[in-house]
């Protein structure tokens, strides 16, 4: 079994070290620290998707803009500079552990060009989506593309646990996207059901590139597992803070409307611990908020509960296994830019 | 430049030895010959692809059911076999070359599945398509899972070389798919464009599996390029035969109705000579044959023209040089049996 008990409910026990180190003032700001490294990121996604074909380069182009947080990549080159510190090494990024970055991001677009033509999602980032501008044929094809590019640029760095690695993630997002076209009638199997998808949409992907960057510079299984354990954690906490934002956000912070997710027909973290106080709401998460009135009903019924802070605290716990696992490695700026890190998972507001 | 003059016009000059040979009546019948090996290929597809979820199975297995003509993991295992006994090597096949036959027909089944959403085809081999039974939505993801799942197997042969050489075909396909949303303005350029995307579509895969099959028994890159080279002419001659096909199969035949590709706007071989003969065609191709009566129009012009007789001496200058590498191998019953491939591709009329 894939998911143990672990990995559903985190441990809370924290590592000393970090308590303090966590709340340091002094500690570098993880976009700050990781922006070296990610100057030209952008640009070099777009040389891995060269074509002659202007319409397909467009489109490509499109997403990498520049303009996103880039908290993927962002993660997987401090976590490549804390785990190579670590390795008695210099903090430089290897040429591999550069490109994977480069892949996480891409693979991540990819999956959000055709997770918008599933959900018909028109905006993203406050930008219209490729199928809204493009239409859904040429968005599944960018998405192909993309991912295509991604496997080439993957198969390039030549280790091949790590192509394994990072395939499983390929797999994971599909997995997760389709959970999430379904529903499950029992109560407690619908919240595992939940953290399943949200682990395999969200966290597989920043825990796998962790892995894979780990893979490069170190031979010990055990520091992959703090990499692994590092990224699922804070993965699966940025997730269940999404969640939470759909419904405390308003339209123009998080560039998309609120309550997106109740209109999509998903029951989140809110939404499920508020079904424990009004029972209510399990007709509506059934029938996936589709009768007349149901989602502004379920949003009463949330905003009435402690359903968002049951969430938020749920999400406080993986960051605090998050902080636990991390705090096993060598002292490095990047290693302490990784706990801050979980702070500002924590406490954005868009 | 990717697509050199030998690329476009096959040499016609023909090895000696296959002038004989593939006239042989006593050679084995390449399907009968490769049964060994395709037997269990449908069941390890389905073990690939093992999910828990009821729905995501069913529409994985959809396609997998056994009744399809294999041709492409008919053509891998062959080779495999020829490469092996032309290496000195017994003829059985390696672990990982039996993969490359079966990750090649989910590459394959995976871009059928993508191609039917876009196209908004409801019918493949005269089974209704997975858009049209589960939706585009699940479509889109059993693309995308089968995809993925023949990624995590090629991880698995662990050769990075095969890695690359087969993400190159996920590319292919795209870029392929791309270009036939896409039409050309000027004549010359337009039959360029058509056999690069004959190519990228159907040619691509058949090569590179060829390849890959090639690069596990043998380090002799001349041998690669055999296998490289039978495979892209073999494969550009069955798309020539199938857009042959197209007008002059019935409904029943073929499994879907004639002159498809007309009805979804694309100039195929047939056209495309036509066109040399009746420059009125010319227009209806730059819009796609979309206003009234185009396609009735187009088709006429066609049977009257010399098209098809010319896409068929093209298809059959492909088919010969695919002979001629594939006559530089040592002798073999499965040698022989891809020499008789070439003429059951030019036969066919299904």
């Amino acid at each position: 079994m894939y998911f143990t008990s672990r990995f559903l409910y985190p441990t809370t026990q924290q590592h000393c070290c970090c308590r303090t180190t966590h709340s340091d003032a002094k500690l570098k700001d993880p976009f700050t620290l990781a922006q070296r490294d990610l100057t030209s990121l952008y640009d070099d996604i777009k040389k891995e998707l060269f074509v002659s074909k202007d319409e397909l380069k467009f489109l490509c182009d499109y997403y990498f803009d520049g303009k996103g947080k880039a908290i993927r990549p962002m993660i997987v080159v401090l976590m490549a500079r804390a785990l190579n510190i670590h390795s008695n090494r210099s903090g430089d990024l290897l040429p591999g552990q550069r490109a994977i970055a480069m892949i996480t991001e891409m693979i991540h677009t990819a999956s959000l060009v055709h997770d918008d033509v599933i959900d018909g999602s028109d905006r993203r980032r406050g930008k219209r989506t490729i199928n809204e501008v493009w239409g859904e044929k040429k968005a599944i094809l960018a998405g192909d593309f993309i991912l295509s590019a991604a496997s080439m640029a993957l198969a390039r760095i030549g280790n091949i646990t790590v192509v394994k690695v990072l395939s499983q993630v390929i797999e994971d997002l599909v997995r997760g996207e389709f959970m999430q076209l379904g529903s499950k009638e029992n109560e407690n199997e619908r919240f595992k059901h939940y953290l399943e998808k949200t682990f395999k949409k969200t966290a597989s992907l920043i825990a796998n590139s962790c892995k894979a960057v780990s893979i490069l510079v170190n031979s010990d299984p055990d520091i992959h597992e703090i990499a692994y354990e590092y990224g699922k954690n804070v993965g699966i906490a940025f997730q269940l803070v999404d969640d939470v934002l759909d419904f405390t956000s308003g339209a123009n912070n998080l560039g998309k409307p609120s309550a997106a997710d109740l209109k999509l027909g998903l029951a989140t973290g809110p939404v499920l611990f508020a079904c424990q106080q009004f029972p209510e709401l399990h007709a509506m998460i059934m029938r996936r908020f589709s009768s007349n009135g149901d989602v502004d009903r379920a949003w009463q019924y949330v905003i009435q509960s402690d359903g968002v802070e049951q969430t938020s605290f749920l999400a406080k716990r993986y960051c605090q296994e998050a902080i636990r696992q991390i705090s096993m490695l060598r002292p490095s700026p990047e290693r302490d830019a990784l706990i801050r890190l979980t702070e500002m998972v924590l406490t954005r507001d868009k």
